[in-house]
């Protein structure tokens, strides 16, 4: 018996005004995903606890089976995994941007006009090798991802996540220092962070890849900015939790460092984005193709999610539709009398408010021995009436194991 | 107000392919379960928690209120108290099997061909007296109970819980030495239960119940397996927590173990086996009968997980019959007006699997001032949408002592 847990990232929505107060999975075509409700167990859950909105971050590791609220230790060393970094225990890793700053440090681009990846890889390079002079045996790691995005490493001892972020978060703001966030605890951190991002901000200001920026008429990339100070979850990996060959599909490094995180072994789909022109059946047929090999396949898709924080109600249904195509492939493809279907968000994102929301999500397994209840239609409303009531993400991981007997008993 | 809480061992199950899709409690005819269901309030139960295949008892636990996550210590002390050993705090006790081993300690049959009780009696007889050499202050109890079954106790200080089983699991395997299961922790307890069951082997191998049982062709129980190494569970017994009368009605050592560490009085019922012949019947009478006498009446039935375990389908839904036939004789002789009638499983052991299994399991609570809630069959799906939702079994006891008037009020 095998297992894949679709997730589609704040699929989960509220009523839309616009569409006469329906969500967009009750509006959308979503014949499949119906399909799986009617022959299937449904319910809704919460990815953390009722009314709390989950990052991306906290929701996955619950999706797996973790308890977040007692093994989540910031996002920076997810999202440094995520991006190919082997961060060890003891590490202390920021999300970082490439940014815009006035001569004042004030922001006016916290993305540096979304700049390609090209160019902000060669900035990258120009950033190897810089040392805290403070703490010259602390070694950095900086590594560009994607556009905008990079990831900064510090590896030494006496390091902590407990330090705040330099990214004031909003435009028109001045870029913050980085401070302990307890007396001590900190300290020696945020003293290394400020000392690399001036250093960065001076090699950066001076670049030809940003002064053929300023001529072409687009904002330098001169700052980098930090936030979500983070270290590795201490967590037992799915293998050795269930016995199971476990495997992830996502193209976001966020995700794709909680599936590291947990074990789960990534595969590389050409095609998935990670936005709206993903490739969506290239991520269901290598889904398909994985799940040959592998007991347990998480495959995320991220475009649902983009569209409410977007707010793009029209998009939205679109792509919710493209998943429902995605799940009508692997119905019409894997062998459904050895494989469980599960189909869940990881948030509910309101195209009302276009932020995570803590509403819970539906949730639907299919397969040969759920207790099928009666749920004709896959949305936030009529699962609420399935047969697995109310749940929390975190137990998610349990019950699907538990359906391909991988739960060791409690008791005796 | 007094309640009966009927836990019907294993009852849950999943759909089974030769029912159509259905559970054996969807097929059977149940028109008093039924009753309860559509003129009381219905739900799911997870017994630990969402995916986790409970023992019975740690299900039992939980049933009579305890979080058994934290107070369960191993069977092992659990069966003794049940088998009528006066087990105190400290003691180490475990489940033993009298079994048959060749000359290389090989098992050849787990339970020496299901010994008869008066063979196993007059052989445990044979045990009495003997002590450790090592350490002939600690206090040796050996007691068999049915056919096989047996309980080996140890009393003195400095003993351990943290000791592994001697008992392969399965025939062709060897019997195996106890080892401490951490360093130092179990050390002790490990040497003694080796010592022991050398010592029992020899004087098993040579006595006469077992030259005889060569003779006729049967095999010698000739070694005793331990397993299950436990303690006793530190809870407060029920009379205290509730200020109740409380008792119980099983045949099931485990079971009954459980219910006297909960303080429970044991009402005998001549003709209850805990198994397939059991006098269902004599069952429910004594409990019409006990619940004169006490505010709450724990009611076992073993035979619907006998069923699931030995895959047998027409007999479970057989049994299932028998089950409703008894909540028609409580319905008809209790007093409704101040009785409640709760009816549950300890978990579900899936036809399918043979196995206990982490799905929730239907509950129903019948009685005066219930929310009774639409649903009108009993069994997983339909109560699945019940006003209960879905509940762990630890919370099941003080819904139903609310419910008595009998908990206290957290605050002011």
């Amino acid at each position: 018996m095998k297992a894949i847990l679709l997730v589609a990232d704040g699929m989960g929505d509220r009523p839309v005004p616009q569409l006469k107060g329906q969500t967009p999975l009750e509006v959308a075509d979503t014949i499949n995903l119906d399909w799986l409700a009617e022959h299937g167990i449904c319910g809704i859950l919460d990815p953390i606890a009722p009314g709390i909105p989950p990052g991306s971050d906290t929701a996955n590791l619950a999706l797996l089976g973790y308890d977040a609220t007692k093994v989540y230790r910031g996002r920076g060393a997810l999202e440094a995994l995520g991006a190919g970094v082997d961060i060890r225990f003891g590490d202390v890793a920021f999300r970082c941007n490439f940014a815009t700053v006035d001569e004042n440090l004030v922001v006016v681009d916290r993305r540096a006009g979304r700049i390609a990846t090209e160019d902000a890889s060669k900035l990258a390079e120009a950033l190897q090798g810089v040392k805290s002079d403070a703490y010259p045996d602390v070694q950095i790691i900086f590594k560009n991802t994607v556009q905008h995005r990079a990831v900064l490493v510090l590896r030494g001892t006496g390091l902590s996540t407990a330090v705040t972020d330099t990214d004031p978060g909003e435009v028109g703001l001045r870029v913050k220092e980085a401070h302990p966030k307890r007396p001590t605890l900190g300290a020696k951190t945020a003293m290394i962070v400020n000392e690399l991002l001036n250093k960065f901000h001076q090699i950066l200001k001076e670049h030809p890849v940003n002064q053929e920026r300023v001529k072409r008429g687009l904002p330098p990339a001169n700052i980098i900015l930090c936030r979500g100070a983070g270290a590795l979850p201490e967590i037992t990996p799915l293998a050795s939790k269930y016995g199971i060959k476990a495997a992830a599909i996502s193209a976001i490094p966020l995700v794709r460092g909680v599936a590291r995180a947990a074990g789960l072994k990534l595969i590389e789909v050409p095609g998935a984005t990670g936005s709206y022109d993903t490739d969506f059946m290239a991520k269901a047929k290598a889904a398909v193709k994985a799940i040959e090999e592998y007991d347990f396949l998480l495959l995320h898709v991220k475009a649902t999610d983009i569209a409410s924080h977007d707010r793009k109600i029209q998009e939205k249904i679109r792509i919710i539709e493209k998943i429902d195509k995605m799940v009508g492939y692997m119905l019409d493809n894997l062998n459904l009398d050895e494989t469980y279907i599960a189909v869940t968000s990881d948030h509910t994102t309101a195209l009302t408010t276009g932020k995570h929301e803590g509403d819970p999500v539906p949730v639907v397994i299919y397969g040969p021995e759920v207790r099928v209840d009666g749920v004709r239609r896959y949305n936030e409303t009529d699962c609420a009436r399935g047969g697995l009531c109310r749940i929390r993400a975190m137990e998610l991981m349990p019950i699907i194991m538990n359906l391909l007997g991988k739960v060791e008993k409690f008791g005796s």
